[in-house]
C-alpha cells in the first residue's frame, strides 16, 4: 500500500526479494508505527529469525517471507542439486522457516507446496532448480494480494449499513503482502465510498493493533478509535458495535474452528452474547486441511518478557523498554486462540463468503494445491 | 496490612489520618510496584485531587479518604459552624470530595452519612463538631477494615477444591482501608491452609493487576499469573479457570447489577458462556440504594493519555512514560462498565452470600445509615 515517506507517497509491499543480491526484504514491523524502516536480510536463518522475533508478522506476510526464505535458502546453495547434501540442505531450510511460529500454517501450507514442486520438477540442473524457486516464491506472494483483493470484493458488501466496525489485532495489509485480510472488505468498502469507524483493539501484549492496525488506517484516513481490549464488552452492550472482523492465523478446512491472536475467542463469545455478527477474512493459504478439530491447534507461547515489558517513545523520542508489572510476578503469554466454529457468522474467502461449516466445500481436489 | 520495608515488615493502612496535623495519609499508589512510597495531604481540595488522579484508587480506600478529607475540611474551617458561611464551607467539602469520581458510590455514601450526621448533631460549637467528623471517618475506615475481614470469613469457603481463581483489577488491600474485598477471601483462606493460584488479569489500561494485585499477592507469597486481559477466556475455555472474583465500585441494591473496571462485564460473559462460576465482593458501603437498575450508573471517561501511554522504570531504574500507540490515533478509555445480575453467581458481602436478586434484602431501615 502507499506510505507516505520524506518522497511523497511511495507504494511499498510488506514482503518483497531482490533475486539479484538474494535478500529478503521486509518492512520492520517492530519500529512501527514510530519508525517506518526496510531492512534486508541476507540468508535463510535471519529470515526465519525475523519470522520467529516478528519483525515480521501476520498470517500472509510470514507466508510469503517464509517461501521467499525458502527461494533464498536453495539459492546460496553450492552444490550438485542431485546429491544427498542438496537434499539434505532443502530440508533443513524448510525445518527452519516452517516451524519459525507454531500456530500460524501459512508458512507450512508454501512450503510444503514449493518442496514438492521442487521434487517433482523434471529439470534439476542449478540454474532451473533457482529459477523455479524464485517463480513459485513470487507465485505465492502475488497469489496472496489477488486472494486479498478478491476478500475485498466478497465482504465490503458486508459492511453496508455499518457504522461502527471491531477489529482485533493487526490483519491489514502490514500482516500480509499487500491489502490485508480483515482490512481488505475495509479499504474496497472505503475507496467505493462507504464511510464507516473501525474501533481497533489494542491488542495485548504486542499491542498490533494500537501499533499497526492504527498506523494503517491513520495513513488511509478511515475514521477510528484504539481501544483496551477490555472495552469491546461494554460497547457492544451499549449496541455501539455493529460486526467483528478479524483475520486467521489457521482455520480448520473440515470444521471452520479458526486460531486467531489471543482474545479473538473472547470477542466471538461477546459477539455471540450481543448478537453482533462476527466474521473471518483469509486467504486460502490459511486454510488447513488436514487437521480434523481447532483443539489440535498448536498454541504458541512466548517470552513472559513481552507481558512485563513495554517499547515505546519517551518524551525527547528516545526508544526506551520499561518495566510495567510487579518485578517477581511470573506472567503467561499465549499468543493465539481457537475460536470454535458455532461463534462465527461467516468466514470471507477469495471464493466467496462461506457459513464455518460449508467451508469444506472449497477442499482442493490436489491436495498440493494450497490455493485452489 | 503488612509491607516489607527497609526496616522488617510493617503493618500499614491504604489510607490513614493524623489528626494532629489535619493531614490525610496514603500510600502512592502510582509509584507502585517500583516504589512504596506514603504521601501527606494537606487541604481537602488535595484530597479531592488524589482521588481523582488515581494517587488512591479502590471503592473502599476512596470512601475512606473522601470520609478523612470531609473530616479534614471541616476542621479547617475557622469561624462560627453555626454560620451561612459554614454551611457553605461544608456543600464545597462535599461536592470536592463525593464526585471526585462519577462510578465509585463509596465516597458519596461516606459523605451524605457524614453530612447527616453533622447536621443534626446536638452540640454545634466548633470542638464538638471537629470531633464528631473525626470520629464518623474514623468509624467510615474501621468498620470498611471489618466489613472486608467478614467478606472474607463468608467468601473462604467458596475457594475450597478451587485450583485456579481469577480475578480483575484490584479489589486488594490496595483498593481498601485493610484486607480488600476480592482479596479478603483469599487471604482469609491462605492463612487457614487452603492453598490455590491466581490469574492476574494485568487490567489495562492503567495495570492495576498486573501492578497491585500481583505486588499485593507478591508480598503475600501467594502464587499468581499475571495475565494479558485477552487471555482469560482461551483458560477458561480450556478449563483452567474454576471461579472468578472480582469487587465492585457500585452495586445497585434493588436489582445486583454490578459497576466494576472495565473489563469485568467481559469476564462475565466469558466465565457465564464457560459456566465458571462468578462472584462479587463488597463492603455495604459499595451498595447503591437509590437506583433502580445497572444502566444508570454513570460512567467514567478518563484521558485518552491513559491508552496511548505507558510508565514503568526502564533498565537504569528511571521512571519513564512512553508512548506505545500511533500518534494521531484517537483513543477511548472507559473506566468501568456495568455486569448485569444475570450473569452473576453470587455477591459476597460482610453478611453473607447472596444471590444478586436477594441483595434487597439487606435493604438498610434507616436511610441514613449506609453500613447496616
Amino acid at each position: 500500500m502507499n506510505v507516505k515517506t520524506g518522497n511523497g507517497n511511495k507504494h511499498f509491499r510488506t514482503v518483497d526479494f531482490d533475486s539479484s543480491s538474494n535478500q529478503v526484504i521486509l518492512i520492520d514491523q517492530k519500529k512501527l508505527p514510530h519508525q517506518f524502516e526496510l531492512i534486508r536480510l541476507d540468508d535463510f536463518h535471519s529470515t526465519g529469525s525475523a519470522i520467529q522475533d516478528m519483525t515480521v508478522r501476520g498470517a500472509g506476510a510470514i507466508g510469503a517471507t517464509a517461501a521467499y526464505g525458502f527461494a533464498q535458502g536453495i539459492r546460496c546453495f553450492n552444490g550438485q542439486t542431485t546429491s544427498a547434501e542438496f537434499s539434505q540442505h532443502v530440508e533443513k531450510v524448510f525445518q527452519t522457516l516452517a516451524y519459525a511460529r507454531p500456530t500460524a500454517v501459512d508458512p507450512l501450507n508454501a512450503l510444503k507446496w514449493m518442496k514438492e514442486k521442487l521434487h517433482t520438477h523434471p529439470d534439476q540442473d542449478k540454474a532451473a532448480i533457482d529459477q523455479l524457486v524464485l517463480d513459485l516464491a513470487c507465485q505465492f506472494a502475488d497469489e496472496d494480494v489477488e486472494h486479498c483483493n478478491q476478500i475485498g470484493i466478497h465482504g465490503e458488501k458486508l459492511l453496508q449499513g455499518k457504522k461502527n466496525i471491531l477489529t482485533h489485532c493487526n490483519a491489514g495489509w502490514l500482516a500480509f503482502v499487500d491489502v490485508g485480510s480483515a482490512t481488505a472488505p475495509m479499504y474496497h468498502a472505503w475507496e467505493n465510498g462507504q464511510r464507516f469507524h473501525i474501533y481497533v483493539d489494542e491488542t495485548r501484549p504486542r499491542l498490533q493493533g494500537a501499533s499497526l492496525t492504527a498506523w494503517e488506517l491513520y495513513n488511509h484516513g478511515i475514521p477510528h478509535t484504539v481501544i483496551p481490549d477490555n472495552v469491546a464488552g461494554h460497547l457492544m452492550k451499549q449496541g455501539l458495535i455493529d460486526m467483528v472482523l478479524v483475520g486467521s492465523d489457521r482455520v480448520v478446512g473440515k470444521t471452520g474452528d479458526v486460531a486467531n491472536k489471543i482474545g479473538t475467542y473472547t470477542k466471538a463469545v461477546l459477539a455471540h452474547h450481543n448478537n453482533v455478527p462476527f466474521y473471518v477474512a483469509i486467504p486460502m493459504s490459511t486454510i488447513d486441511w488436514d487437521l480434523d478439530s481447532g483443539d489440535s491447534i498448536p498454541i504458541e507461547q512466548r517470552s513472559e518478557d513481552e507481558v512485563v515489558y513495554a517499547s515505546g517513545l519517551n518524551e525527547v523520542g528516545d526508544y526506551q523498554k520499561i518495566r510495567i508489572a510487579n518485578p517477581g510476578s511470573p506472567a503467561a503469554n499465549y499468543g493465539f486462540d481457537v475460536t470454535p466454529a458455532e461463534l462465527i457468522t461467516g468466514i470471507i474467502t477469495p471464493h466467496g463468503i462461506f457459513k464455518p461449516k460449508d467451508l469444506k466445500k472449497l477442499l482442493p481436489k490436489e491436495s498440493s494445491e494450497f490455493s485452489k
